[in-house]
């Protein structure tokens, strides 16, 4: 290449690495979507030209929409992957199929020929006692039982540890904390990485069937996201731009929980209110066409052999009575308090994590955490099974022809007419089980903190919805056997007569479950509405938003941050809150640098200075960027410069320009005066100034400030007073001031 | 009052009418939510010195939900009674009930005691030629009973013109493009108050049940928004801050949703994606909740006396085939067809109307619209009967106990099982219904085209959904029949075997149905939500869903704008697009005025002009505001004052301060210099000055500042060159620049 061509090159195509971000960082919005905008104006202007531009313009177009499907596609059909082997693991735990050893308890079942009693005792199916003593009877073969379940146990956990720590640090956790934060314009490289999807799918698979208190809701977001991270790459349209790249990312995540619980509008809603940060209408529409093709491609695996989309199928068949909202509020106040409650204890336990001796052996922890998890668990039925099916359990309305010992209540057969089943006096089995229920209530309340944070992909909404179910059945049966022995208290009267089914335990569980749920996460809409697709009726519509409704209000009394921003704080990130009013009256001045004290702001001029200064300045200062001013005198402002694109263009124009020596002047004008012959040659850097940056005046409130740091998504800020250039203000310096302000320690904000 | 008292009102409380707008001008949402965001803090720090004011704060806090409960109560039950008198008067227009002339033609039937073959034809209901000829058969009693449904429609249609021309101009339409309007940040006095409500509810009873093709759902937004706007005023949070009110009527406007078609989560996305402009997380919730509690109370009120929320409640029992898409995709093709060619030719006549004398004699043309539609509805059965009547036909899956002509198929009896009936022949009567559906379809495509943009009440989303859902039945039977007699095409092998049910028409009328909404509307998520609630399964969102895609895409392919924007544009009304991307390179000096060639900048100093200069200034220029600089001859940028709030200092300060004369000196600066005895004395305004005027450069691409100026709902920004006030920008010029670069009459936006 030519000189000549090189100093075209340099004129008119951007170096390379300039405009590019380093990790942990802040991305400029504002200039990702210009960027953005440029191109797609090259694209339609060049479209008239000729067929191919056209076809190029038009496939430009679509390509959102492709890669829509494609994440659907990938993601519905990761979590069939999850879910089918997930399910295989955790039955491996008890025993193995004799038909062949990759056939689950259920599907082995179905595959048996030979007639037995019960639907899940079927020959084929060898528990390991069985399978190495002969039989199955005994305390012996008990003592096998448990020993092969803390077993497999503990093997899954610490390969889910070793292969987290070995090869993908990021695969660890929900996920979902650092989705928020990346969403809302930070950098971290690898997080959304093929490594991190790989370990993470695998991993996940493991930590779920290790027995552990955890679920695969949220980390299936993550792998969602994952996916659309990567598929990126096949569209330079989104590999190439970080805030396109968001949109697809929102997108993603709501196809994430579409697939984990099997509700579309939920997840699009989840994505809306809890994790996207810049959620234009078009990502809206887009978002729930990857939902939807995620839950079909997920149903049509169909991993649990039933066609259900959803993961939780209840139908209840009576209507709820008014004072019913009493209980409800009480499961809502109840959520609450574990919520607040959750947060603080696993905040506490995470933090000494960090700063103690302990977050250095990850695998030891989770060795113990499992072994006493395992070890716990398998006593008590209801801890033993997976945590889903326990759910499932706890949603269901007993039938007539349910065998389960939360169904056996003493049947009075003259009082049933049809399906309907009144309510019933309790038998000795629902009995035993409501003592089993409490105390798995109450393992499961003290493991969660444990667990969420651990060194394995782990997810929350299980286990809070477990917590709530558990609390909501003890509360229907409590009030079920409540009306059965006292329909003739005043408060019955009118609605609950004897014989009549007044009260569905299965709704306490659901409205319950959804109290924890809304206390951990303070999600609001998209909780009702995950909610209320799992259930497919509006009828419930009304107790699960008064239990939401209070559960929040009364865990928003506690603390204000949900789980998700907690972790955010904890790690550090740079995440500007959006549903938080900043309600403080401080000025721009009283947050922008320097302050009182301080040596005055360092700036650029944009034609005095020269090569040398320049990289004095940049050695001196760590700064990311630089005001650009008329002169030092007046400190009008011209413009800003990055420190990443100052240094990438002297340093090129050191290489590759002829005549550009130390002495040599920057010029950032657009015309330079003509130079006398001796002189070295001139640098001029005006492509790589951005000539409006946004400034505001000293006397700027920090609310308006913080709203335009939110809503323009902007790193930087100048500051003016009279038209002159006064300081600087970045996202980091309104974070620090807002902790500061929480009476929180403003260095816990770690990156820019 | 003592002076000094005045003096000290005067330094710390505003002035009456400074803070306020006036009609038909844009408020500054950045304004308006600082001064709630003072009045917050303000309750807030008082809440600790009293327990009184503890509960103020308290009760502050929780008024937004009592507020979003009222709402909801007052939208659902005036929904509930607009329901049911509409119903009545509809019925009306055919016959009497003898039982008693308050009971419908369903009521009358319900409450006789005489048996009778046919449901709906019992002795208590009298048709009009029963009741004055005795008899109802004959060419005689056929042309009375078409008089007089020709009476009545004329008789209930000039009443409500003559209500709404009388009483509240502000009535007729449906209201919703006034309503985003207003939501964005405009004023239109009166456009929500109480006479807009009460006349909006009766003539919204008289236009439906006139029979025009309107419908009700549209206005019924309108008629909540009016509730929220109506309820605000007993709270004085909402009362005095229009950026909360607007927050308020978002929610109104997803209970009007919400109630009228039984969707409060379509309702909720409905008011996000296609009304709200400012829509932050909490009024999600909050709208929620309204539109919940306006669903619930409808429920209770049960105006369709079938315990049912939803309007047309459908149940499908067969899957669809993939193969099925073609034709739903060619109902999406016809959707966005009908979509364009009703927003052109509406526009076209609506501006006809506008421009000549036809707009002069709205009551001339309600009469001959009126008598047209009824002359042509009566004879055939399809339109005599209400709308909504016809859909909820159209989207019936015909079971084996439909007497309805549209069910009248030949029946094998032999090849039936069960429930589950097998496509069949058409009969005679499906034939016939066939040919009225088709005259049907021409009659609403061209009548509606003319009926929307009256002086009546009307909605659109009624008369859309019926095109569509005739052309779905259309086509569904169609298919149906061809799969029927041509089982052995190779299309069909596979899913459609002789004596199978393969196709259900009623499916393909609610594809239509979303198709013809979603190319008028152009609604996306919120229209595929609604569609589901009011089928309530999950199966069928992808067919609505591809016609709702296929539909916008051919609808915007023609024209960009949907109905909503395009009524918005033809009144001129400054309303900045959200959806729409800003996509030319202009920059912000091209924009800004004063133009080239232009006068300079008005501006004020901020300390050398006389109360004298000042007035001359506001009475030569008409400008809303006036930038304040350092001196003319520095162009420093000071601040910027709103005409309005100077006009009333300045004449307030005239009329109440001693000393003020024409040559006092006004000061905008913290400090004021001694002043010599002799001289007058000086006039303070800073408290009326902007500290914190946003500003851009004037290299500042249009896209970005047209993003500020949406994001911060802004109302002007001045511009700057390095540091010197260079010009203005304000909404207006934005939108007159986007209309000139869409080759569009700038003149057009008529309001600031």
């Amino acid at each position: 290449m030519t000189l000549q061509s090189t100093m075209m090159d340099f004129l008119e195509e951007p170096l390379p690495g300039v405009g590019t971000y380093e990790d942990f960082n802040t991305i400029d919005w504002v200039r990702e979507k210009s960027r953005d905008r440029d191109r797609h104006r090259e694209i339609t202007s060049r479209s008239k030209e000729s067929t191919w531009a056209l076809i190029h313009s038009v496939s430009d177009a679509f390509s959102g929409w492709l890669l829509m499907l494609l994440i659907g596609l990938l993601a519905g059909s990761l979590a069939g992957l999850i879910d089918i082997s997930a399910h295989w693991m955790t039955d491996l735990k008890e025993g193995v199929c004799l038909a062949g050893f990759w056939f689950n308890h259920e599907h082995c079942c179905w595959k048996s020929n030979t007639t037995f009693t019960d639907r899940d005792k079927c020959p084929e199916w060898k528990s390991w006692s069985q399978l190495i003593l002969g039989h199955g009877e005994g305390a012996f073969a008990y003592i096998l039982n448990y020993f092969m379940y803390v077993v497999w146990a503990l093997l899954f956990s610490l390969l889910a540890v070793l292969l987290v720590k070995g090869f993908a640090p990021y695969a660890c956790g929900s996920g979902i904390p650092e989705i928020k934060t990346i969403l809302s314009g930070f950098i971290i490289r690898g997080y959304l990485g093929k490594w991190t999807l790989i370990i993470k799918t695998i991993t996940l698979v493991l930590a779920v069937s290790s027995g552990l208190s955890l679920g695969k809701e949220g980390p299936l977001v993550h792998v969602a996201c994952c996916c659309g991270n990567i598929l990126c790459h096949l569209f330079t349209k989104y590999r190439k731009n970080e805030a396109k790249r968001r949109e697809v990312l929102s997108a993603a995540a709501a196809a994430g929980v579409s697939v984990a619980f099997g509700a579309p509008i939920g997840g699009v809603l989840f994505s809306l209110e809890e994790v996207s940060y810049y959620f234009p209408l078009k990502t809206l529409w887009r978002s729930f066409f990857a939902a939807l093709v995620a839950a079909f491609t997920l149903r049509s695996i169909n991993p649990f052999g039933n066609s259900r989309l959803v993961l939780f199928y209840v139908e209840f068949h009576m209507p709820w009575h008014l004072l019913e909202l009493v209980p409800f509020i009480l499961l809502g106040i109840f959520g609450g308090l574990w919520g607040a409650f959750f947060i603080r204890s696993n905040i506490a336990w995470c933090r000494r994590r960090k700063t103690t001796k302990l977050g250095k052996y990850p695998v030891l922890e989770v060795f113990v955490v499992t072994a006493i998890t395992a070890i716990l668990a398998f006593p008590n039925e209801y801890t033993r099974m997976s945590t889903s099916e326990l759910i499932s359990e706890l949603f269901n309305d007993c039938g007539i022809l349910d065998s389960s010992k939360l169904c056996e209540y003493v049947n009075d057969f003259n009082s049933t007419k049809g399906d309907d089943l009144p309510d019933r006096a309790a038998g000795p089995g629902v009995y035993t089980a409501m003592w089993q229920l409490a105390l798995a209530l109450i393992m499961k309340v003290f493991i969660t903190i444990f667990t969420f944070g651990m060194k394995v992909p782990s997810g929350l909404f299980i286990p809070s919805m477990a917590v709530g179910a558990i609390a909501g059945r003890l509360l229907g049966v409590a009030m079920e056997q409540l009306a059965y022995y006292h329909h003739d208290w005043a408060i019955f009267s009118g609605w609950c007569s004897q014989g009549a089914d007044c009260i569905t335990p299965g709704l306490y569980a659901m409205v319950g479950a959804a109290a924890c749920l809304g206390g951990v996460t303070r999600m609001t809409v998209s909780l009702v509405v995950i909610m209320f697709e799992l259930t497919g009726g509006l009828e419930y519509i009304v107790p699960l938003m008064a239990a939401a409704m209070t559960s929040k209000w009364v865990a928003d009394a506690i603390g204000r941050e949900g789980i998700y921003d907690a972790h955010i704080r904890l790690n550090g990130y740079p995440f500007l809150e959006a549903k938080e009013e900043f309600s403080h009256k401080t000025l721009a001045m009283d947050v922008m640098r320097p302050r009182r004290n301080d040596p005055p702001l360092t700036v650029i001029t944009q034609d005095s200075m020269t090569v040398e200064d320049v990289e004095t300045i940049i050695n001196e200062t760590t700064y990311s960027g630089y005001p650009v001013v008329v002169s030092r005198e007046s400190q009008r402002l011209v413009g800003f410069v990055l420190r990443r694109d100052l240094i990438i263009s002297v340093e090129n124009a050191r290489k590759k320009q002829d005549g550009i020596v130390s002495t040599s002047i920057i010029y950032f004008t657009d015309h330079s005066p003509p130079l006398p012959p001796s002189s070295p040659s001139m640098l001029k850097l005006r492509s790589i100034l951005d000539l409006s940056p946004f400034t505001v005046t000293d006397q700027t409130p920090m609310e308006i400030v913080v709203d335009i740091f939110r809503k323009l998504g902007l790193r930087q800020c100048l500051v003016t007073h009279n038209g002159k250039l006064l300081g600087i203000i970045t996202k980091k310096d309104v974070l620090k001031h807002i902790a500061q302000l929480a009476n929180q320690d403003p260095d816990s904000i770690l990156f820019n």
